[in-house]
């Protein structure tokens, strides 16, 4: 099948997310300067965010770019993914909304662990449905880079209860690994 | 007429309708894990509708995929196809609110049969528009699966006000039965 | 240039509106079969507007399909016609929680009648782009459907002011004469 | 890599936006004319922010017409744009809950500067990407239009604290300047 439907449908749900995020911001309290200043610190929460969802489309862009066809299988991974990410501004607001307490910080992690998972899953799926001799899967190999990540996420999330501040520098660094669009993919195609 | 904006627009409307709806979780009261869990029956019912919708999309996907050419009766049932979709946040919400009364669950029920119903009608839309030896005809048939879906819902409505529960298991059932998108016409293509 | 981005996005914006229009709907008060019977008028005024805003979309459809190439006037005519389209749950809410008194009922005439002048401005504006012996231009000629559809919303408006029901009853029967799409595109396609 | 994608998701994202600015204004306050009248200035507020976001995309249509492919770069420096198209509702909504304070006045003024920065970081990136004998190139040049228009908001911006209506004039001039798509790219064409 073809995989055009698949590309438009999650650019729709994505761009949702992307901008609801965004608009969720609420306004400061007067129109002074101090009150704007006071809502830095969620502005930027809400930027990291922004980050994080286009990190991911970013790199669904590219692994699709080398996909050929889809089935069943790829559709619900994918839809799974979408899940994931789409509780992403869920998980912010309530990170949010408690000043980074241990258990939603932790939440935050166990969502970006769910939403890396799917993401694992769908390229499997992919490649299942494309061959493993596809570009896809020469470019990609057996993806250390995720994996990696992966590691880093399931150090982070235990370490909220300890200090949620450490598991958010993780969740930072974690993001500018990926912040880079996959050029494996770009060297292939 | 070209298929490519019927599809466009059916998954703008299906990607609004999914996003929203886990956008409308309600956030725990406080940050600790028993406020997590106390909102997990939510979360899964949420998860479910997202699970039911998706269904409808990857099945309308592939429909679409067995489907050559559209005219305006196919626009109109699609239209009213994505009416009833739309309404299912509405439904579940409500029954959220009332916990599982009698009167919302069989609403849902109502819901999906109206959305069922639809389906079909825009499989005969595209049939009569397409030929009755097109793909899509070949591969589907009677649609028998369909009949004994409609027959399971006919029998869970009025069973919500026996038992909810009853009528929400064999919700259930039936998503289960349409997990997997249309075989019939993946082997066709 | 191209049609298919200006198709693409008013497909976008179209999808919110019908979606976000439906969700609008308020729950029930209660889970009883009478607390779903009082919202019904509710709900139908929402399945109307449902169907206002699919015609404009079907219409949309038809012309976009007859239309060769597009330019920077009609980019502009198209964003003016979705400008009062979106106006719509807005005018809809209105009288709602007025219970159709006048002004908002003369209001939403306003709306459909700016929507209808900007429907026919864009197809001005596309006619000129594609030449006056395009296929479009074949198709509609100077379309006097639009032009009687104009003055009924002219006459439903004042009368809003004597008796609301006979304006709303005006804005049904209009939506009847548009609700088959344009069967002169679909015979010269 | 293909540029389809980008336009797609970058619809998505616009419609959403300019839609959800529509949804945004508040109902009147009863049935009454005087109530709608007194609901005026706020009307022509989102009126100008929809022609505001109507421009970006008019724009980014053309642009994109003139390109032929995209990379990893250009990606995020569409992101970026969209983040800041994305504030403007916010900003928008702001000036207007303070009746148009200084600094409200002055951060919609910085918000449509880093959009128009975030729109020459995205050509050049394009350019970059396409060879600076592209068309784009070609018919773009240094873009002195675009460095005027900049010139204006950061006068713009600080007037804001000595009267906001001539910051407000100054934001309105630049619209109507870039209101007309860009003829160098439609005569390249």
């Amino acid at each position: 099948m073809d995989k055009g439907r698949l590309e438009a449908f999650t650019d729709g749900v994505i761009a949702i997310i992307i901008t609801i995020m965004v608009l969720e911001i609420k306004l400061p309290q007067g129109g002074t300067l101090a009150a704007l200043t006071s809502g830095l610190p969620v502005f930027f929460a809400y930027a990291l965010s922004y980050v994080n969802v286009g990190i991911f489309w970013n790199n669904h862009h590219h692994m699709l770019q080398a996909t050929e066809q889809v089935d069943g299988k790829v559709l619900w991974a994918n839809l799974l993914l979408l899940f994931w990410i789409s509780l992403m501004p869920f998980t912010i607001r309530w990170m949010d909304e408690t000043h980074f307490a241990a258990t939603p910080t932790a939440s935050y992690g166990v969502d970006l662990v769910m939403s890396a998972l799917s993401y694992l899953l769908l390229e499997k799926a992919i490649m299942a449905c494309n061959g493993y001799d596809s570009k896809l899967a020469r470019a990609v190999g057996n993806d250390r880079k995720a994996t990696i990540s992966l590691v880093v996420y399931a150090v982070a999330i235990p370490l909220a209860y300890y200090r949620p501040w450490i598991a958010i520098a993780l969740y930072l660094l974690n993001a500018m690994v990926w912040f880079v669009p996959d050029q494996r993919i770009e060297k292939i195609i």
